[in-house]
């Protein structure tokens, strides 16, 4: 009987160590504790989800829900705090992406050819 | 220093183990080695993935075009080889998703209550 779980919980647990997941831990630490930092960024989450959840229905976006986007986005990245946890999150994510591409390989090599 | 690789390797030689990975393998070879369904298979993919590409590209689907991709995925599904072939990659994905359930956990804890 395999155990993947063991495997998928070891990846887990040496995921949690790199320096990447650290600083992402750090930055959205810094974050939460700054007030003027933590409304800018859930005000931009909260309508960059909406904004998707649309586009997710099928409906196109508005060019004023675009702009509106566009602009919350930029305000809350002239914030450092904010600019640094998103750095740190892309960082974390290349991470995960690696993980998926080196997963999945195997599987979609099956259908080469077809 | 901290190598995820080992980790991501290990868990992708586990995978490659399960019976739910074995069990695709061998639906896929099914479907290629067999002409109408494997001509059954690719064509419904194709169409899928022209018509995905256009929705990614914020374009709404014709009914016209909907209604033919799902003509298509009906008489794939049909196709016994192809449907065995489907259910098994249901059973995959269900394994992968697991994998990164567990693997962005503790990402997205970091942003609890933000
Ligand atoms: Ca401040
Ligand atoms: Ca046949």
């Amino acid at each position: 009987m395999i155990n993947i779980y063991d495997d998928i919980n070891k990846l887990e647990s040496t995921l949690r160590q790199t320096p990447e997941f650290k600083t992402l831990k750090e930055a959205v630490e810094l974050v939460r504790s700054d007030e003027e930092s933590k409304k800018l960024f859930t005000n931009f989450r909260d309508i960059q989800m909406k904004l998707q959840e649309k586009q997710m229905n099928g409906e196109e976006l508005l060019e004023d829900e675009y702009m509106y986007l566009q602009k919350t986005a930029q305000l809350a990245q002239q914030n450092p705090k904010i600019l640094a946890m998103l750095e740190a999150e892309m960082a974390v994510s290349k991470i995960i992406e690696e993980i998926n591409r080196i997963i999945v390989k195997p599987i979609q090599s099956m259908y080469d050819g077809l």
